[in-house]
């Protein structure tokens, strides 16, 4: 009875001076969440061993609301950053992480949030290995805003935007759709009668296994803001290729559907952020498929479409009435803040 | 004539959605500006060879006003994580630049902003080989925030906040202060009679020339948040030492110490944005300091004092009165988004 009125402990502009506060705050919270042996070294850079191809990615998250169904912003800019490597063939293993806080931010969500984050990294083996935190005014940021940036070491040739060839066939890992419907559904205040979450996750594991398989893997790419329909209208440009999908072999679930209809979307255009597609040949297509259903077996990979030589640079969507149009890249902003 | 009534461009929403704006965006401003081969690749992450003993490093950039005397927010936002990397020894070689954008920001700014990143980048040779770039509603950021994540080979051995050595000197580079300063001044709307500007500035050109020079560095690095205060006892209590350090010798210009007295500042406290610290044998200091001086003649580098085994872990200034004092770490935010 006596907490009813306690106020939860809050984000001061102090937390971000540089001085005495922010110490006591990196090293309580973020220093004990996020230990490792590089990070805790007090310079201003961590000092790491690399060699050979390596690639870096950055991305900011300025997710809103922080906390969705399947998810926060916590896992996002884990998961997110990871799987921009991962979808390089790259195995995810150093990131830094930057944090924008408002001042008055509840301290209780940060936690959860840095939680969240160590949680994800679990799934991957990435660690974070430097980081800053600004505190700005009370009306300068919304709530929290995260920038991680990533390194890992490429670990097969030739997985690239330009890679597409005649002969692959387009595999989407499940169904699409669901981080932006969840979102939306997060802001509109919708309830479901069925429980639909966001797609929010890291896709190393079944990355690292299609790869330990020596598949021959063209390209791979996780399908984020814009969807399928900017993924693959990037490959077809790229490569100059035409891309031909089949509707109806595209995965989407009741949920995702039923908003789309209601909000007059299209599941091609919405946000993924644990679903990614490749390009690779037909002859190691069931091999593949089968490594990715053993990690989502509720909602399986599938094979899509395949790469022609009609229609180069364009992405052609099949209905299952029979007809056929351009799926074009999306225009506009259908969700602003969905990452 | 026809011209005022024009509105200037802004950024929309969806030069942040992913789709057919965003890449608009993206290759006409940022790749025309940043071009280099790693960055026009349209993957997901850029690839890169790296080998060996490798800084990695990263800072959100929050400084209102977005332009102030003697820089911007682009300028900082290189030359921070620049010279992050150029304290532990490491020339600075690959960024990523991520930009976090309010709906309705006038494209102009931008575009200054962005010229003002390329052309600090010719400084250190620094190139950016990967971005996002997001796009939040009105009132969801205030005008623009950048992060600059900086990676960068080490180039010499040993130097750390861990290593400063009885003996040592304590070397700053030039008059501290300046940067808080110059933000205070903008904020205040103060004008003085003189030009007060900050500091900001890119330091990788001096360092390499110590580094070059073979001199024995044990510890660097460059005074922002905290200014001057935070980074000697943070050195003290790292390398379980005692720092003096002589009130007289340390350079303030009249511009800062008179806007100190007004504000009841300390210049110690102030933050800088191009000016660092350097612990080094004291036999080797005059050597150092002439080759610092090829740099900055007018705010000449100094000794400003010693490392003593007097007092681990603290900071004593003696006052030119004779009588000393601790030099603490800042406590509390002196001036919120000074970087």
């Amino acid at each position: 009875m006596s907490n009813i009125n306690k106020k939860p402990e809050v984000i001061q502009l102090s937390h971000g001076g540089g001085g005495q506060e922010t110490n006591t705050l990196i090293k309580s919270l973020f220093f004990s969440a996020f230990d490792n042996p590089i990070l805790n070294n007090d310079e201003d850079a961590a000092r790491l061993q690399l060699s050979g191809d390596t690639a870096f990615t950055t991305d900011s998250f300025t997710v809103s609301p922080l906390f969705f169904a399947g998810g926060d912003i916590g896992k996002l800019a884990i998961a997110g950053t990871v799987n921009d490597l991962a979808v390089m063939g790259a195995k995810p293993e150093y990131l830094s992480c930057s944090f924008i806080i408002e001042e008055g931010f509840e301290l209780g969500k940060l936690k959860k949030i840095v939680r969240s984050m160590a949680n994800e990294m679990d799934k991957s083996g990435a660690k974070i290995v430097c980081g800053d935190t600004k505190v700005v005014p009370k009306g300068c940021a919304d709530g929290l805003l995260i920038n991680t940036s990533g390194i890992g070491h490429i670990q097969v040739d030739g997985v690239s935007v330009n890679n597409l060839k005649l002969g692959d066939v387009i595999i989407v890992s499940r169904d699409i759709g669901r981080h932006g419907a969840a979102i939306l559904m997060a802001r509109e205040g919708l309830t479901l009668e069925t429980t639909l979450i966001s797609d929010c996750a890291t896709l190393w594991p079944a990355i690292k296994c299609l790869i330990e398989a020596g598949l021959e893997l063209h390209a791979m790419r996780d399908a984020t803001r814009g969807g399928l329909s900017a993924v693959l209208n990037e490959w077809a440009i790229a490569s100059n290729v035409g891309i031909t999908v089949e509707e109806c072999a595209i995965p989407v679930c009741d949920e995702v559907k039923g908003l789309c209809e209601l909000y007059g979307f299209e599941p091609f255009d919405l946000a993924n952020e644990g679903t990614f597609l490749i390009a690779m040949p037909e002859a190691e297509a069931i091999k593949a498929l089968r490594i990715m259903h053993t990690f989502d077996s509720e909602a399986p990979a599938a094979i899509i479409g395949r790469v022609s030589e009609e229609r180069t640079g364009k992405v052609v969507l099949k209905t299952p009435w029979g007809s056929s149009r351009y799926l074009d890249l999306p225009q506009g902003e259908l969700l602003p803040r969905i990452c």
